[in-house]
């Protein structure tokens, strides 16, 4: 007898069909004599309905009202699934984020959870309850609704998993995402059509694939599972076959140089050029842009002497702002060169293994470079790679990098990435070895 | 500088601009400098598509769940209702019933107001904001969400203004009911075309013609304003005029014979006539029939000798279930006979005057007989006398009691009603005189 944790996303539960055959697994599981919590998003597309009624009101709703108004998507869903339940013959209670003791921060519209009351959960458990928890809300320690943002049922989902003790010490127990892909696969299998679905992939793995586009899971309810060690299973809701486990390294991994691929495209790139290599220049060009609530992707550096060129990417919808932002710079600095360009994607390949592996890059290189496709920025971590290229290249740039890492292969039939090769180290290293 | 409560039902926040027309009223109370609690409805339709949707998972779903489900409603409304408030440059701030403070019992579905803390309102007044209350649901004190059942909004209201001090002592203060109507008349204007708007009516009066039939105000509400002594203002909300105080007796009122007049159709009557007259009878009866969960409209009962005659009148839709609980009880008791008729409607009229006036009975049963309706079963109160007539002539049998006395006129213009006649006594007297 474990605890499992199920969590149901809003394309699983958009209408009472799907409800019920989300019920059935949660069904299953009880039936196998484990303590089950589900967690349930808002139905199909609840949330966005109510964005538009807070829209119709005004365009700057409070952040609280906008929170008071949100939670009640997960609200309807939670009492819907407990009805389902009970229609199948089991005992269940919806619970919402502050009756689940859910604490958060007060920062409305994306809280932080800092704690979970787990005392009332196990209260309902040790009745034979199944918890029909909601997701994506909590409750701040004044009694304020508060929701996580976005991703956050997921966030819920491993939290949970934590709280109640999913995994601890190689434990038991499971926190199971349900979503309406099979599992992350080691490409978009819509852009990559022999991509394979992984059994498992590291956390570090998923959260570098998910920053360079993948959209499985948000990297947030990756970063708590690593934090608290809660191995994440991601299924398909409406089919058995298992999906992908998202853990912890183990030894077996290492020998995964890349473990998967994805794509990032409308990005444009800002370069400013001959900028005074001087100290506090990149803090004063990132705090303008910062303030502008963009988010920039990867950033570069290169100087020559006196001088510097900065180089960015974000995406196209940001792009005005940004030249707005970056000709401020510019004109505070006194001198330097502006250049914007449009058009561009970012592959990039990510596996713990490349820690212990020679010529990751360089195979990924040739391979854009075997397939005529110019390679702009590129920026590494010690266990991803990524190239900016031209958009219009970019599926095929991804399809290339697929196939020199032989990822539509399984694991044990690689011939280890064209020329990639075994660095025999026991210390993980940092940085990537061309 | 007094508390305002201001109560708008669903089809008064049915759709963004009506919500924003409400927020103006609820805007002006503010702008006067009094402290003002806004009580809202789920907007419109919302609360019957949330019945549907459970409903579709199943026939029988648990009344926790679905107090869990319909308290989303108001939720949505209060969250939009803040917005609005806040996009008029007023300081507002949402609160569901668990947030309110109101505290019920855990009968859920149609659980009972037991207390209100009213601290956590007092501290939004003092910080000058706006309090906007979730209607119809409060929260039992082991944390789960409860609702009030129908017209529980309206009690939401009358207990906040209790519980803020409306008209205590005599003290400033009101509490409003926004509604689709001008306020409560002399008769439902669309039976009778010459019903007056009323400016007063009692408490009792209030809840004797909303037991025979007027819709405007659910009887729960009134009487929890009689039971605290707050006066009830009923009046449009899309109109600036005043509406219908509904209050305590004062003395002025002792001269209105009849406040005004109320229909019921589609009623059936069951008689079991020449059944044993003994002790016991009606209880077992009557449980019989409580037990099918039938609401009983007026009972009647006469004896010769032995014998008893018991008649009542229910709601059409009851009377198949009534029938089979009738029949059970003849059996039991041996002998007797089963009368049903069906086609009926009931005609009243109230007013507090009765118990002053004398001849009151005799002018409703003249104006009914010269205008050659036959009555079947009389009931009254001391405050009420109500005539069951056959269906087709229900609403002219409304019609000629209307005129019968004189309520189309302005209350100092009335000739007593026919042939009413004033009572010189101190002493409120029980009974009506015939």
């Amino acid at each position: 007898m474990a605890v499992i944790v199920q969590k149901f996303g809003g394309t699983s539960v958009a209408d009472v069909p799907r409800i019920f055959r989300c019920a059935r697994r949660v069904a299953d599981a009880r039936r196998q004599g484990h303590d089950v919590a589900v967690v349930v998003s808002a139905m199909g597309h609840t949330t966005d309905q109510l964005i538009e009624l807070a829209n119709a009101i005004t365009d700057t709703p409070s952040p609280r009202e906008m929170d008071m108004l949100m939670s009640t998507g997960e609200q309807v869903s939670i009492a819907l699934m407990s009805m389902a339940l009970q229609s199948l013959g089991l005992d269940a209670v919806s619970m919402t984020g502050g009756q689940l003791g859910i604490l958060t921060d007060g920062v409305h519209t994306k809280a932080k959870i800092q704690a979970i009351d787990i005392d009332r959960i196990g209260r309902e458990f040790k009745s034979g309850r199944i918890v029909v928890a909601a997701g994506f809300q909590g409750c701040s320690d004044d009694g304020q609704i508060t929701t996580l943002g976005r991703g956050g049922s997921d966030a819920t989902a491993v939290a949970l998993a934590a709280a109640l003790g999913v995994g601890r010490n190689g434990g038991g127990g499971a926190c199971e995402i349900y979503t309406d892909v099979d599992g992350v696969y080691t490409a978009d299998p819509r852009q990559v059509p022999n991509a394979r679905k992984l059994d498992r992939i590291t956390y570090e793995e998923m959260l570098e694939l998910a920053s360079a586009g993948a959209a499985v899971m948000q990297p947030r309810s990756v970063m708590f599972g690593q934090k608290f060690d809660v191995p994440i299973h991601v299924r398909h809701s409406q089919k058995p076959d298992a999906g992908t486990i998202i853990s912890k390294e183990t030894k077996d991994m290492e020998d995964i140089v890349v473990a998967g691929c994805a794509l990032k495209s409308d990005l444009g790139r800002i370069s400013l050029r001959r900028i005074p290599n001087k100290a506090g220049v990149q803090g004063m060009v990132f705090e303008l842009i910062g303030r502008a609530n963009i988010i920039v992707d990867d950033i570069i550096q290169t100087t020559h002497g006196d001088l510097a060129s900065l180089s960015f990417t974000v995406d196209h919808q940001d792009l005005a702002e940004v030249k707005i932002a970056a000709t401020k710079a510019i004109e505070q600095l006194g001198t330097g060169e502006l250049a914007v360009e449009i058009g561009l994607a970012k592959v990039s390949v990510a596996g713990v293994g490349m820690r212990h592996h020679s010529g990751v890059a360089a195979t990924m290189f040739k391979a854009l470079g075997d397939a005529g496709i110019m390679i702009a920025n590129i920026t590494t971590s010690d266990i991803k790679i990524s190239c900016i290229v031209p958009k219009e290249h970019g599926e095929k740039a991804l399809r290339v990098s697929h196939d020199a890492f032989e990822l539509d292969k399984p694991q044990g039939m690689r011939a280890m990435g064209g020329g990639a090769r075994s660095i025999k180290t026991d210390r993980a290293r940092s940085g990537v070895e061309l």
